[in-house]
């Protein structure tokens, strides 16, 4: 209701503002908590919510144009398919009441706080649950675009959604459940901040399963090993994505702190802030040197990923860093993608946009850099639970390709591939006045 | 100024800062609200401005390349036009001091807060005046967007810049007063939260009144009523644009609470988020099953346009649904746009991004479906909203368009229309190197 | 950490919380600003961030598709070198704690504060240190940003990349500190808010100076003085960068405040977004009558500048005007570069996106506009500091680019102006599929 006149006369009966409340209303040294971290919540969800356009963009920009609208109409479906499954299953199944520390709940869909909840009624510790239920999902998201990217070109759209059903609704809040529920890992002191192994992780050991089972791109590795170039048709697009995954993890990040009501907390999320941006600038400074060094000549999209792979490094432990730590621990990230790029070719594992090298090669350095500043973390409980969320994720994930593989068929026949998922499988291109080919 | 050091030196002169100040601070429990909703509507505001670039992403993407610059042109200029005209006449004409029920004060531009105001002499329970005007007048940019996208390709630039002045700084205003104003559709009990029908249908209305003064592109339709497809010239900014929109939806009916700083009224715009982004998404998952199982292929410009028929469906009451209603308010949205779009064709309105079906059609439902939630909406007036919205701005756009064509014509020359506006019109092509045609 | 459960029952031991802390937690009347202006910091530099976007796709719009790669490539390492150098060097040189007025403590690399600070050690009369970095560093990046434009298409990669270095760590903050760091022109009076002249005069000083040493691109000028155009390849990316440039200007100049915490701050803020705003719209519509009016056709280009340069006109004082005054002042901006645009071409500077215009020239004409409005201006004191920084930018710029000249050279040659610098120096092109030429 957006009516200035109303406010001033009907918002005694009619709205809940403190000032008009008849009995005393609540200071703001009890509530201000609340409100600041529910805000933090809020804005942090919508950055990270616009990771999927940044997550569409990117890998709109590196398929060839023939597959680009499936590749949209893939990203804004899985954005939707998880915001769903979520809802009916997901939260619900990461954050338990009663728990076992090992599987939540399963089919309660999430119930938010009443309308104009009361102070009395809300988690004044914490956030209200529509915000922190938006913020959770939108990282769920995150996940399932990570695995979109890898297997472009070639896969099927409704088996792939199928598997995004499964990932967003049971693996990811189970395994999730783990750390951030209070599950075993967390209660074994497993550290990962805001998710460099719980969504980056989890999304590169399902994008890897996929790719392995899918099979790579026809033509792009010959028998004698010769590895076929394919370059993204759209660089500037491919560069608005990462700036806009950039923008979203200074909410992924700092929306990680889960409190901003006091000075130590907004303080925290700032600083989360400054080591965000720096891990990714050390990323993406690194791939730029080191194609420089290596081929002669800087790769923008070893430069695009480099960025990323900062950002995936630093998420385990944005926090404790020191800005040099944050330079070092992204800068170190550039390095894996560059090393695992051609690493993943010479395995023969087709990887359309490099997810695999950022999201799981950086996550899991990411996950093992925390013990170089957090002094609560041991190397031993940090590869625990990088075994634990890969032996999961990653033997989960294969069953589940397995089994629509076997069911449905996962991939498109070779006359689709050759001609472009857009015309075959949707009959509407993305650029149909430009593309030659 | 940005000046560390001045700020510590000089702040007892020249600075409101509260702890400098000489006379006793208002506490936080008296300006808090204050400050978190003046807050709100500058978050929400930037938000929503931002839907200007989504706007323009979507309909540069879904016309053809020989008319992109003048999409452009158009949507960067009707977003400046509605600006100004909003401060000149537009909002004090909607909100208005004295005011009849029915028009405000006319020609009285707007005045902000003095720089620095004091407690005193702030709106304490409500917010500053620059925030307010800025989030008012963000919204009334949005209404004009509807129309550009709905009459492109063949309306000249100036007769529609023409119509963007009266219709956001007389139409949009006085029709808005009705409602946000406090006028007579507000005290009848007419219930609309953040606009299906006062942003949304006013648009659709609108462009529907100058789509059928216009007239079908060339070659659009038949005279045996086939249809020809003109496929949009960028698939991927047209996806980037819906995201856009989607993320300044969150300003769009999140700011619309018009408050955050209670513990109720900041869950509430958290709920409110939650309630946006579900209805999205099942407004995008209906349209792809749907274009699925009628056409047997998916069809991403209808998932967009599924999606933003969500968001306009839940606008109307974004607060009050649950999750699960959120989810089927928003999935009729989508049920609506795939519908009504051939339904378009049949008549032969040439609605060229489908601004019609979402923004009008879904806004009526969302208008409708407002009675499900919300106990205090009665269906008689939420049909008398609607109609009242409809009659005063088709027949007032009617008549504005009418005239328009009479003085200086809105149709560019048939020669134009063929070559494309970009070269005829304004010699400069958006894609001089790409094009084929 | 993302752990409700253990927010729960770890939270007296591990977490800043107030609500769990032994000793009387700080009141919100205490607290309340510092954590206002904080979030404050970061929500602006998220938004001034997102310009690194608008900058890249601005430029990469505006220059031939052959040179795509190289100007994103350009645009995401001079960020990523720019938050690396303020980090080491820039941030403490600017802003010093022992100062001789001209320059700061060299080789000092920020240090953020501690984890969890606790309020006794917070600066509760400012902000938290990681935010004032994050907030400072973002807008070192634009300066380099507009550089990175004017010299589009013919600037060797490595060398602008040294002159990045150079800019962001030393030239910027030197000049920077004697603003806004306290020194000798904040002395003196001279008034520049948020950074006509401290950002966007300097990065066009850099940027003229560039020009000038650099020479035209081929072709660009015959010797008769006919001007060749070379249209940009991409519109749709230009407005998109343009809208996204717009949207970070909020946080530019709003953040600019300095300040959240009070009834006057929140409210000076939220004045700033609308006159802001109102600036743009005016440069837009401005551009858009005038190349009308001279040249018979809008022309988007100068439209999408004019409202560049309507905001950085604005930026030297958005608080004190009126709205009608944002107006004016954006107004000539827009006229500022319908005129200098051509203007330049005369003086056969090739400046490849109108930064020069937009940033240059706008930004002295938005500093002496300052007067106007700011009671405190005078015009001597403004003009003493244009003067100032222009010498010092425009004369450190050339000597820094004849350097990098003599040594390295910054020009690409001849042959690979021609074929492009994407195919030429990176072997990777933006638009594989696409471009004809």
């Amino acid at each position: 209701m957006k009516t200035k006149v109303l406010l001033s006369t009907l918002a005694l009966a009619a709205l809940p503002a403190a000032a008009f409340a008849q009995e005393a209303a609540p200071s703001f040294d009890e509530i201000g908590p609340y409100i600041m971290t529910t805000l933090l919540f809020c804005m942090a969800g919508f950055l990270v919510f616009f990771m999927a356009a940044g997550f569409a963009m990117l890998e709109g920009g590196l398929v060839r144009s023939k597959n680009v609208t499936m590749q949209m109409t893939k990203n804004i479906a899985l954005y939707s398919v998880a915001a769903i499954m979520y809802w009916l299953i997901g939260f619900n199944l990461m954050y338990p009441g009663d728990f076992n520390g090992y599987v939540g709940s399963f089919f309660v869909p999430t119930v938010l706080d009443p309308v104009g909840v009361s102070a009395a009624d809300a988690a004044l510790d914490y956030a209200s649950i529509g915000s922190d239920f938006f913020f959770q999902l939108v990282f769920v998201a995150a996940t399932a675009s990570i695995v979109s990217g890898a297997l472009a070109e070639r896969i099927k759209l409704w088996p792939f959604l199928a598997f995004v059903v499964i990932l967003t609704g049971v693996m990811y809040p189970i395994s999730g459940s783990w750390q951030w529920g209070g599950g075993w890992l967390s209660e074994a002191g497993f550290s990962d901040f805001a998710g460099s192994t719980v969504v980056h992780s989890v999304g590169g050991w399902a994008a890897l399963a996929g790719a392995i089972i899918l099979g790579p791109r026809l033509g792009k590795y010959s028998k004698e090993g010769k590895v076929t170039p394919m370059p993204g048709s759209n660089l500037a697009l491919a560069t608005l994505g990462t700036f806009i995954l950039w923008l979203g993890w200074f909410g992924f990040n700092g929306g990680s702190q889960l409190a901003m009501g006091t000075v130590g907390d907004v303080s925290d999320v700032s600083r989360i802030f400054a080591n965000t941006n720096m891990a990714a600038a050390a990323g993406a400074v690194t791939a730029l040197v080191m194609t420089q060094l290596l081929y002669k000549k800087p790769d923008l999209t070893m430069v695009l990923n480099g960025a990323l792979a900062g950002l995936v490094s630093i998420t385990a432990e944005p926090l404790a860093p020191t800005l040099f730590g944050a330079l070092w621990i992204g800068s170190v990230g550039g390095v894996i993608v560059v090393l695992a790029v051609p690493l993943l070719d010479k395995l023969k594992i087709d990887d359309v946009v490099g997810a695999i090298p950022v999201h799981l090669f950086a996550g899991i350095w990411g996950t093992i850099a925390v013990i170089f500043y957090n002094g609560d973390a041991a190397l031993g409980t940090q590869l625990l639970g990088i075994a634990a969320y890969g032996v999961f994720t990653f033997v989960g994930a294969l069953i589940v390709w397995i089994i629509l593989k076997a069911i449905v068929g996962i991939r498109v026949s070779e006359e689709d591939e050759l001609v472009g998922l857009d015309k075959a499988e949707l009959g509407m291109e993305a650029y149909p006045e430009f593309a030659n080919s």
